[in-house]
């Protein structure tokens, strides 16, 4: 363990006058951009090179920001002693080696979800990191969304009482990636806004997959989640949709929540609840149901994408941990390592590793 | 087994110049009066008692329907001869007999889903009505309901194609029950529709459950299920829940339906898919997408109930099984029976019983 | 003028030891039946007659309510001294005459929307029951809508600031009318309603209509409203519509409402709203804009027509004017006479006759 | 006239071995860059020159385009001999003004709507576009919506019937112009879509409008629009509303369509309607009503603003009068400025301005 002391709740608040952070992204496809746009948008940052193995991507890249160093050598950014922090977005197969390599070279390391392709070769990242002192940050973008992080107020603040149990649903018509199923795609969202939300990773996972276009690749899952609070969840995963489904509902012993974060109204918060009056008497069952108002509050428009970034670069100027920290990203690959084992024996209950001695994170 | 031809397709349409059938009902609870109602209003049934052992709920029918006779005594019923049918309406734990003496007695029965308490006795009671030539119907509703039929008329039709999975959600807030679980209360209607829609039944089950207001009693599952073809689904049932859902999401191979019984709407059929053009070249992997129409076809306006108890007549006058068969509720409760026993083993995957030997029915 | 009081703000409350009024209907066509269901069901009435000019009908009523008397002759109503109020049902044409003559034989009068079919039939009943002491009262039944009475609430307390205008749609496929137009048919709904929320009737009016379908038979209308508040009104109403609408939409300065009709969550309630920080200094002109939160008040589930009958009923033993007085309905006459005039006149702009001299009622 | 054909019914497809039109932006506020990004991107275009009074407003643009050249300088546009088109999007007051020089210098012009602030500027610019024998086109963006279009050819195609009515609602939270009126900064969308659909321009016009927030500025207005063929249309615009509605409801005699530009499902079709089978008869009046399937074909995404300036290159180089065409734009503002007419003189109905001398266009 390094001198990192435990992460605030909040995020870290960029101070203004600090030198912007020198940072460059390793990977121009399907997200890259993304991440190029609002590095160079935010003042905390300073983008000064970006790197591609294709030449065409980079060149597409220079049309748009002709001010940006371009390579297609990795190693021209490690060698570049003035670059503080690499961005890493390629794809899931390469995020361990890049990173390790970034860190090895004393980077400080955001990489995309999931942060690496196996629980191992995450907790040799961490291992990593925490020993050389480096910031090492999974994209778990979900926890910058404005609309997760007011639930989280709410479940914190009592609002929601007990949390019964979680449904969500992440599907969608597309798309189909070549290199991992559905559930190493879309899960880490989930998994990561489950265990922000609840503080807790689930301890046993049972899960139901299909391969149904393309063989071995599974893109519709339906898994069901266990957590040690008694709190339970199932999360529809698909690549596979009539239409895009973002819906989470939170089922507490005070109030119910929907979160759909494809909607004008992401948060709508029910008061609405049963309850069994006077348990012991149980012979004169009597449930009491209550349906009351249903809000729908006003939750701040940000770009969680620019929020996050920003924390990566205030984590590297305060050496308070990220929000999305790297024990956050290895319990969330974790429970995906889980999902496979289960259905690798036919969807048996399966316990997820270790996660016990990492809820404390 | 008996000299009852197997069930046509169709319902058995009832012949307006046969005699209507002398039925009388049992049970005046929560559903009983529907049932009531229906017979009243229903040529092909003439509804000659009512029995109820409260007889304070037999008063309140004796105000709308002066003219049928009341009882409090079931045996009643069953010695009166003029009586073809009972309808039985009670509570779940008194199905199986109630249903077996009425057999006994000589009687067609119709009895409340589910048939019985478990898969033995319903094999009992399938067994008794195969011997003595009689008409035993499960009450499953859905069989009869409009959109339930367009869309097996789709599947049937091949529309959609190969049916990759269903994803289907049964939430409300309410009404708890104390005798028996979610999964047994409100399991049968999905089990019945999923077995009526893909005409197999689930071969293997996977639950997870909680009880989280009445000990004991369990009012949330999500329930995995496999069938032989390779179908496979996920189903959502709860008693708590921040608005009713109705919603079951059916993906095939060529189209896919949204079926939500609340809406004006009940079906939206999508013309999206994806596929893999030439799946042998896999390394140069490129799927397709296809968005196309959403058509929300015209849905007949009808009340299952009086077409379902229109099958009862029918069926026992022109000898033909009716739709919702006696072996169907069988399949139905063996499914709700695999549920249990998946909780019952922490959630492990449990085969369902002797289902591959029905699935002929 | 009687010694009738002015009518109390709230409903006037049923008193359960008053004996019970005894009442007739007269008129079972589309909708006596819910008068009679109603009343039979309501304990402050009680039902001893029904009148129609058809046999049939009476006899399909006999059915379900065997103990009421029935008679196809008015007169046995008006001879009948026992009837203390007379509920009028029948087609618009004959709402005068049958008003007239219940209330000269010193019978209270409840009598459907509209409560005649010109102002001066309208006012020469309200003469006539002032004279005779008697209650009159048009069924205006949303007035008795508990999310009306909700919005009024609001309204009332300034929680939606002034109302700067009100857009409200009343559309459907059907029915169409054979006697009178759209504007009488379903206007007296929205202009009752407008009446009831904002207190005042409109000043000027300004139609367009059309006869799409019935030559003859103007079967969509939009109704533009003034009131000398300064507030303004649209009032859209249609017999053919793709599909139901029941949508009002009341913006304020303070906040706004949508109120719809066929939605579980009837009243929507918007906190938010534009303003000009500081008007004087218009040159350094900025606009703010608000967006706040969006609540969805739980509201009371009652069937208004059940109020109404109720309000009727209290009407008469406590002498206080029902909340749906005969002065409104005569000025809800005056706003449809007005609608005809500005159609008469090429869509000109109407004043509606008289409307200043009754606000105050 | 000019030597310019009538503008076929398709756009002007644009040819892609075309020299790319030369042309110039004036105006970079609210809407002028994203003219600027179009195009940008359009080969059919070459963006040379950029013209802003202000020079931060420039400063800006060179950051993301630093190829293209700047000004403050209006005359710099008009003196540049290689500039072929230029693209006003300048307030509204001025359009009038700097369409007529670039004109007057040999300028092809787009000029955002509406085209002038009255009716006689705008004729005048049109006559002197055709002397000139030079494009003169609004930008009516909404010409180009692939909505809209699907729209028109469901009715060019007979297939909704006869067009009885069409209802629309433009209202949004936002934002008030300081300079016109919300009829003058909304109406022209829907005016020129109508204008479009219905090949007419309506012949009288009733308007009811309020400046709620800033006095002198109407920010709702209620529009009724009369047609020669006897459709009748309602538009309501609106800057205050608690949310975004861009609703219109489209019925003929066969068929109904809602339009909803703010959903996923732009068009729905509704096989719906009424009809009197046998008029003549109409003592025997019985009315049918169909309610059929309803259908959300799929509609192709296309950004119109880049439709709309590919068919302003494609007008220069074929000489086809482009879709949005400036006579269609004179017949929007007559129509504004008879809302204007009706609403000085308190709602009267008013004549549309020669509109019938121009339907024909």
């Amino acid at each position: 363990m390094t001198g990192f002391p435990l992460h605030s709740d909040g995020s870290n608040a960029a101070d203004p006058w600090e030198v912007p952070v020198r940072v460059a992204v390793a990977g121009l496809g399907y997200w890259g951009p993304n991440l190029v746009r609002n590095l160079y948008e935010n003042p905390s940052a300073e983008l000064v090179r970006v790197c591609d193995l294709r030449p065409d991507q980079l060149a597409v890249l220079q049309g748009r920001y002709p001010g940006i160093a371009r390579t297609t050598r990795f190693e021209d950014l490690l060698e570049d002693r003035s670059i503080e922090g690499i961005v890493v977005s390629t794809p899931v197969s390469t995020h361990y080696a890049l990173a390790l390599r970034a860190l090895q070279a004393g980077k400080h390391v955001f990489v995309e979800k999931p942060i690496a392709s196996s629980s191992e070769e995450a907790a040799e990242l961490v291992e990593v990191a925490d020993d050389k002192g480096l910031v090492l940050m999974p994209g778990h973008t979900f926890l910058y969304s404005p609309p997760v992080n007011a639930i989280r107020a709410l479940i914190e603040a009592g609002e929601l009482g007990d949390i019964y149990f979680i449904s969500t649903s992440r599907v969608n018509l597309g798309l189909h990636q070549s290199d991992v199923s559905v559930a190493w795609d879309l899960g880490p969202h989930d998994f990561s806004i489950l265990r922000y939300l609840l503080g807790e990773t689930p301890t046993h996972v049972t899960a139901l997959s299909r391969a149904c276009v393309i063989p071995g690749t599974p893109d519709v899952a339906f898994i069901n989640l266990e957590f040690a609070s008694g709190t339970i969840a199932h999360v529809e995963l698909s690549w596979l949709a009539p239409s895009k489904l973002r819906r989470t509902t939170i089922v507490g012993s005070r109030k119910m929540v929907v979160y759909d974060d494809t909607s004008n109204e992401p948060i709508r918060i029910f008061d609405s609840g049963a309850s069994l009056p006077n348990p012991e008497t149980f012979g004169e069952y009597k449930m009491t149901y209550r349906t009351g108002d249903i809000l729908s509050p006003r939750i701040e428009v940000a770009e969680p994408l620019y929020l996050e970034l920003d924390d990566f670069c205030a984590s590297i100027r305060s050496k308070v941990q990220p929000r999305s920290s790297a024990r956050l990203g290895l319990e969330v690959v974790r429970v995906v390592e889980a999902v496979d084992a289960s259905l690798a024996q036919n969807g048996a209950r399966v316990e997820v590793g270790g996660s016990a001695a990492l809820t404390a994170v």
